[in-house]
């Protein structure tokens, strides 16, 4: 149903068919239309009482779910004008992961009152996973899993899912447990549901079980799941003692994220946490700035370098013409290398030990494309000037920009793996400025040396 | 267990202990291994007696996991190794999409064997698979899923599932049709277990199906997962009749294939199908060179306006010095706000309709940059050289660059989205080529204006 539809009954007091609307929609358009109110309506008093209203209609399990799916400027506005009441139930129905994300945006009155309503044992919970650094396993991980303790027999495990499991993230795998809660194996319910119902679930599990620490960085975590193809991960602390799971969901989210820092860092930006329209004016500005800052003034360094030459430019004008296409493609050049090998780099397809592999590979592709750059160059130039020197020191410059920005491109991304840096920053902003300096240097040499007597 | 021991052990004809440590092995891992063998055997002889003799001692349910792992030319290699019969168990054991994708890229000889040894319903599904187009989600989708007539109870469900579920490649979710296979509703096996055993799974099952047609972009299909957060996503054809269903694990795949992508689109490169250390040399070069030559001749165009700026750049050439500066940080600029802008529309996060809203934030955040940064040129150029003239035309032609760049950075992805064009080709290399034309032209223009007395 549409946002001005919903308004309308919401206005007409018409409750009972916006309630029966709410039951048929699916809780992320559900929470997509929180959104859309909270955007587009201007008087704040108007908004929160619309959105109050509808999210009162909804029902109890769908209130908690569309909660977690809302951003969470909307949740604040939600959470500040509900009773403490309601507020509990909704903070009992939200799963442990989504309660904890939710929090670490709250401004501090609102995280007093939320921690005030959740219970005693919630309450130990959100303290604790609050604690896990933002981007490790522990901040993505819930508890909602279902946990059998070993020796048990099929019939019992479905019993357990049965007593608990509409609280459960995941069902489907369960994960078993010796008496001091080491994860020992883990046992799908497709592999149970297949088997005798008397059968010990030791006897069907499965005991190479792919697991995170919580320290771990949720970014491998992720590669794990895409790599093993799993619906969850078991997560277990130091002394391989369970303590929860990440869900397929939540890794999906995660590999969004990371491409998306990816994106922003190859574009010398700071990366942001929020999307774009959700930014402010001012946090862009300044997570863009610094990087342009620093490549602004080491292309002023190229600059000065240029200066000079400024006899060899005032004698042969034509020199400059060129620089455009020197600088662009060897950019370009260095770009597409760069980008190629930290994309590889992040997916784990090239290996910091394939250095000389990926380096003699680069170094083939660029005499295969400066050849063919060349020739189009000498050509123009030929026909455009009759001038064989001129064309001679453009190619030539291009070819040796060609190669040492495709060099770069690769050399200086593995190189900074290595170094445990992010191999994001050595993208195509800092190649460029690198190349440009380079093909620059070179250029106004050789013009020097091979178009002395012209200059 | 690392290769070279495998290999040890198999040439010291030790196949038990092979055997073990095989079931052991994650078959995630054992791909591996194979892929390692390989890569790392130079005697192809050798590689495929090695390769032949572990994939036989493999379990028949790994050994058929194992290939769907492998890369497709390990499989051909394999598959040009077995007998018939065993390509026969192969074949029967495989999920039909993994047969799918392995088929599409085999050589026709393989292909051929490989469909006589399918059984003929197995080549008639083969066949009808093939046919959809690459992107669409009919290319991704397996018809191992779980389908139960309305009007069952969930007794009856579940002993559905016993009989067929262990071929099946999800049963968590399972679909109910009616009499004409048009599908009516999904049941999910935790709700059934949290039913009693004589509910009909009519009264149970979700009618809000979230569904994709054969022919839907399976990047679009994509991300409904990542949106609704969901297990596996039915595919239906025109008629609404239930065809096949797509996993979690195939959406995660398509998701970091699309990424992948689409940076290389944004570096201007035709995105490639292989992994970097599996593409050839001359693919690699092939995939460049169309964009560098249609970049390389922009820039020549650049360069041949700037021939008409010859008498200003003779007469004043430390003008020359700043032309990397400004071409530069224009380019820099651009690619900032259109990758932004560019994963903002990928992401859905921005949409064509913003296009105001998204314009007026970075003409905003490109006066805030600019300001900036001409007031550090300004003041760098006026220390140096005591020149106003010349600060004064190089700040203003940099404030005019940095919001034409930004602006650009905006319009262009938004305006390829609207034209139904992929955004990702108006990058940072296209935007900054136009950026540089723009930038020069004001220079020169704004020096002649400026500085026209002492040029």
């Amino acid at each position: 149903m549409q946002k001005d539809t919903i308004i309308e009954l919401l206005n007409a007091r018409e409750y009972i068919a916006v309630k029966n609307a709410a039951i048929e929609m699916n809780e992320v358009d559900l929470a997509e239309l929180f959104e859309e109110i909270y955007e587009d309506c201007d008087d704040s008093a108007e908004r929160e009482s619309i959105m109050l209203k509808l999210f009162r209609l909804l029902t109890k399990d769908a209130a908690a779910e569309v909660f977690a799916y809302l951003d969470s400027s909307v949740q604040q506005v939600i959470i500040e004008a509900l009773t403490d009441t309601e507020l509990k139930h909704i903070i009992d129905d939200l799963y442990l992961d989504d309660c904890v994300d939710m929090i670490e945006e709250m401004p501090a009155s609102v995280v007093k009152r939320v921690l005030k309503n959740a219970g005693a044992e919630n309450r130990r919970l959100i303290n604790q996973y609050l604690k896990y650094p933002d981007d490790s396993a522990g901040s993505i991980m819930t508890n909602e899993y279902i946990s059998l303790k070993c020796g048990k027999t099929v019939a019992q495990a479905f019993d357990t899912i049965r007593s608990v499991g509409a609280d459960m993230e995941t069902i489907y795998t369960c994960y078993v447990t010796d008496a001091l809660r080491h994860l020992i194996g883990t046992v799908s319910v497709r592999d149970m549901l297949l088997s005798d119902m008397g059968t010990v679930i030791d006897d069907i599990m499965d005991e190479n079980v792919i697991f995170a620490k919580t320290m771990d960085d949720k970014e491998e975590v992720a590669k794990l799941f895409s790599k093993y193809d799993m619906l969850s991960l078991p997560v277990v602390d130091n002394e391989t003692r369970m303590v929860g799971i990440v869900t397929i969901d939540d890794a999906v989210d995660v590999i969004q994220e990371e491409n998306t820092e990816d994106f922003e860092k190859m574009a010398g930006m700071a990366p942001s946490e929020e999307s774009y329209l959700k930014t402010s004016v001012f946090k862009l500005a300044k997570n863009r700035i610094i990087w342009l800052l620093v490549l602004m003034v080491s292309a002023m360094a190229i600059g000065a370098m240029l200066e000079g030459f400024e006899a060899a430019i005032a004698g042969l004008p034509l020199l400059v013409s060129f620089i455009p296409m020197l600088m662009g493609t060897g950019g370009n050049c260095g770009s597409q290398t760069s980008t190629m090998i930290i994309r590889g780099l992040a997916l784990d397809e090239i290996k910091t030990s394939d250095f000389i592999r990926v380096w003699f590979k680069e170094v083939r592709v660029a005499l295969l494309c400066g050849v063919v750059l060349c020739a189009v160059n000498f050509a123009r130039i030929y026909i455009q000037y009759a001038d064989i020197g001129v064309a001679t020191v453009v190619s030539l410059t291009l070819m040796i920009t060609v190669c040492v920005s495709k060099s770069l491109g690769c050399v200086l991304p593995i190189l900074a793996k290595k170094l445990k840096l992010d191999p994001a920053i050595m993208a195509s902003p800092m190649i460029t400025t690198l190349t440009d300096a380079c093909s620059m240097l070179v250029f106004f040499n050789l013009a020097m040396g091979f178009l002395g007597e012209r200059l």
